[in-house]
């Protein structure tokens, strides 16, 4: 395989965007990217997108051919494709693009990722989220999809004794990294106090520490690492891209607070890229609730299995500290359109890579690593990035 | 690139299949292709699904991972990526399928398409078949997916005399061919007669112009080709894969008689594969509509632009003519589950190319091209595959 450079980013602001279509956001995202690149668009070999759901979002599927169509791609006719994996399309999407450019079939790619969920409402929106989920053993249940992530922070809970706090620790770290971004949804630092009373939307889970409904995009330029000078004098390297599946439905493991995609996907990476979780010094990882970031840190390989929580309180995944997680504010305070949120994770890491992420900088970082997860867990994308010095 | 096999395959009945669920389906034709490839499950590197929208039809998304699970490949936490193009996701899976064992990433991949449409009504499926289609520009003022194809069949009778006998004798062939095929939803052939009385779907395209609702899956296995011959004596070498895409609404192009992504990515398939249209012994072409077969025809290179009616009429692309389209019923008569056809079609192509098709087979097939088509012509995937000798 060719090793694969980013060459360009490019992202919108997260939030309820009432005045932008999906269509809207996808180009946005994507003309930046392009233009990030110094690209003209007749360099542009294919299109990757990720996406979750639009067909429900929006009543509208066939995503790919939508956005090379109205951003001007298809007038060269160029191959555009969608891929979806719940929470991890964005995620999926870039490894599709990565593999695209590695196997020599393209040499320039853009993928993007995005979601418009706020044009529906919030029960829609929730049920919607739900179809990442065992559609048979879960959802016709009536699972919920916080209900399922707040079955997992119980049983984490009780087996290795997190606290309320803990998780609460979470958002209130994401929130702070969040007010440093001004593409965030959230700019604004909450307290403790304010997660821990928060409304409750499936116990212990409140309504802070949930991610937000969002919409959004993000994209990404990758071309073959021998043409990347031409276009930037910052290419950040793809070191490495790891994927595994897991059960979809919670029901169907052995334990519920681990997800075996994760570690397993990480280990992958890992191996490719000939580095552990030591080498890295800046991780998005996927907070969709904070339990979820508790369970990712110890996935990872950041901290021991049960110690995330407690790592958390004591403030070693905040920036400055030797791993510093969710810069961007993460799912919690970034905001969350499901398709984009794999791509803006990316976008996060070359920002920092490149020295570009102003007062959320993490100083001499090296190696970032980003963690998209689809439904609790049943999809795993772990991708590594390195400046190229 | 490496070089690439499929070295088994694996395809369900298409039809009403009310007594199967589409996880059912999904994992009878993954198994059906591992078994005929002599795999055992911890060989398999990697799942591709194509489907188009089980998000709505079947309120589940994240089919990768589901299929991944329900298939016992979860165990190994393989990689599974679902892809989505419409009417071609199909087509599309196949070639990151390919994509990834050429790249090297993977040795051994599985590249399923299932869809399960008649868990809705008719008035819905219908209505979620049009979200391939434009929803700003097309479906939000009421056109359905059969009035989209009725104003090219219009086009096309004005531009070049094509005539409702000449697309009538689309459908008559593929049900004669679909007579042949045990696996095909429409076993029964049908007279001129009977398609050009049936009941007005679109005017001019009528009941029997149209390819039905159907439930199905089709698989296939991927090897790179140094290892092929450890699973099979008659490996079939995937020869090349063309990908293009098109404006979503046909209201955006110069004309809407021809595709300009089938003739893209069939002059990028051909150029892959060192042919052209005289190449080829044996092709599966999009007819989800008779006029689609015909366009297809044309377009591909197979007859000049204009002469696909004629050709067809004068029995030029049936069973034992120089170029046999449809051997397996296409759309029209072996089915049309949505993300199932686009690996149908290679199935029926490697029955053909090992010489398996029975009373179908086309005596001394060494090419067989497949051509999938998203939405009216915005996304189109041509493969070419040749024996090995």
């Amino acid at each position: 395989m060719r090793d694969v450079a980013i060459i360009g980013i490019g992202d919108t602001k997260f939030g309820e965007l009432w005045d932008q279509s999906f269509r809207d956001l996808g180009i946005q995202a994507g003309l930046a990217a392009v233009g990030d690149a110094n690209l003209s668009g007749e360099e542009i070999d294919a299109l990757y997108v990720g996406n979750m759901s639009a067909g429900k979002f929006i009543e509208q599927e066939h995503i790919g051919a939508l956005i090379a169509d109205y951003s001007g791609l298809a007038r060269d006719n160029i191959p555009a494709t969608r891929v979806e994996a719940a929470g991890a399309s964005g995620g999926l999407a870039f490894r599709q693009g990565y593999l695209a450019v590695a196997s020599g079939m393209h040499d320039i790619v853009v993928v993007g990722g995005a979601e418009k969920m706020t044009d529906v409402g919030d029960v829609l929106s929730t049920e919607i989220q739900a179809t990442a989920a065992d559609q048979q053993w879960e959802t016709a249940f009536g699972a919920t999809f916080p209900a399922l992530h707040a079955l997992i922070a119980r049983r984490h809970m009780h087996e290795f004794g997190t606290t309320r706090e803990q998780m609460g620790m979470v958002a209130v770290k994401n929130h702070k990294h969040g007010s440093l971004n001004p593409k965030a949804q959230y700019q604004k630092e909450i307290k403790l106090d304010a997660v821990l009373k928060s409304p409750p939307v499936a116990e212990p889970l409140g309504m802070f520490d949930c991610a937000p409904i969002s919409d959004g995009a993000a994209a990404v330029v990758l071309c073959c690492m021998d043409k990347a000078r031409k276009y930037t004098d910052t290419p950040v390297k793809v070191l490495a891209s790891g994927q595994a599946s897991d059960t979809l439905a919670l029901a169907h493991r052995e334990s519920i607070t681990r997800f075996d995609a994760t570690s397993v996907a990480a280990r992958r990476a890992f191996k490719q890229a000939g580095t552990d979780a030591s080498g890295i010094q800046v991780a998005e990882v996927h907070d969709n609730f904070t339990i979820s970031e508790i369970l990712a840190v110890e996935d990872l390989g950041f901290f021991p299995k049960g110690e995330g929580g407690k790592a958390t309180a004591e403030g070693q995944t905040a920036l400055g500290a030797k791993i510093a997680v969710n810069t961007s504010g993460g799912l919690k305070a970034r905001g969350d359109p499901i398709g984009a949120t794999g791509i803006a994770q990316v976008v996060e890491l070359v920002y920092q890579l490149r020295g570009q992420a102003g007062k959320r900088q993490v100083a001499g970082a090296e190696r970032g690593l980003a963690h998209n997860v689809g439904g609790t867990g049943a999809t795993a994308i772990v991708t590594i990035l390195g400046r190229v010095n």
